[in-house]
């Protein structure tokens, strides 16, 4: 079911301080920074060869993240996103085996323009997982 | 510096229900448990199509990642390797940037049998970065 790892999510405290760091220390190539009010972050991608990292900053009161950063100060992992090639039978088949899916249960449009869905970090060995239509 | 994401560590409670659960419920490529004594752990490998996803269970009473278990009981990410061409250039790059290396700052062999090196996740937006030498 699941393809390649799409990106590796970050919170983090100071998004300029955190992509500085990207591009001067680690020399890795920096986007800049992206809003994206429908989802109350700001994003900044890192591109890798392989994958993506993505850099997530809380935009406005009620960011998701805000309770993350919250509970880790300094930052840290948020999630991880897998890409599926059809991401409601991909719901349908984990709802089936008993994992539960976030939310309303429907697929919303991500931050790369296609349906992204998030299942429950307890039913994934601690870890919340993104599934990107890919 | 920093090149592929050349995978994402788990730390899971249950080795043989994580791994199942990757196979048999996410239909991916899951490889047999590996006991690394020499790094206190088991490792399950994940192969995704443009990375891995490392399953790390504890081995014996002083692994590393006992810790991190008795804070996040369910599991969770633990960290994430990038790949750099020379780790010891890599290294003192870092160091004069400000970083810490755990440990003595030597490399040792990682669980692939390649230099490795951990910077603190203090200095990393909370993350916990493992840099593997391709």
């Amino acid at each position: 079911m699941i393809g390649r790892l799409n990106h590796v999510a970050i919170a983090v405290p100071d998004l300029d301080a955190a992509a500085a760091q990207y591009r001067d220390t680690l020399g890795a190539e920096v986007g800049p920074p992206q809003p994206e009010p429908d989802h109350g972050v700001t994003v900044v991608f890192i591109t890798l060869p392989n994958t993506k990292i993505e850099l997530l900053h809380p935009l406005g009161a009620d960011s998701p993240i805000n309770g993350f950063l919250e509970k880790n100060p300094s930052g840290g992992i948020h999630h991880i996103c897998y890409e599926v090639d059809d991401i409601l039978a991909a719901r349908d088949a984990l709802k089936a085996s008993g994992a539960r899916v976030l939310g309303s249960g429907e697929p919303k449009i991500g931050a790369h323009g296609k349906p992204v869905l998030f299942l429950h970090p307890k039913d994934f060995t601690g870890t919340l997982v993104e599934l990107e239509q890919a």
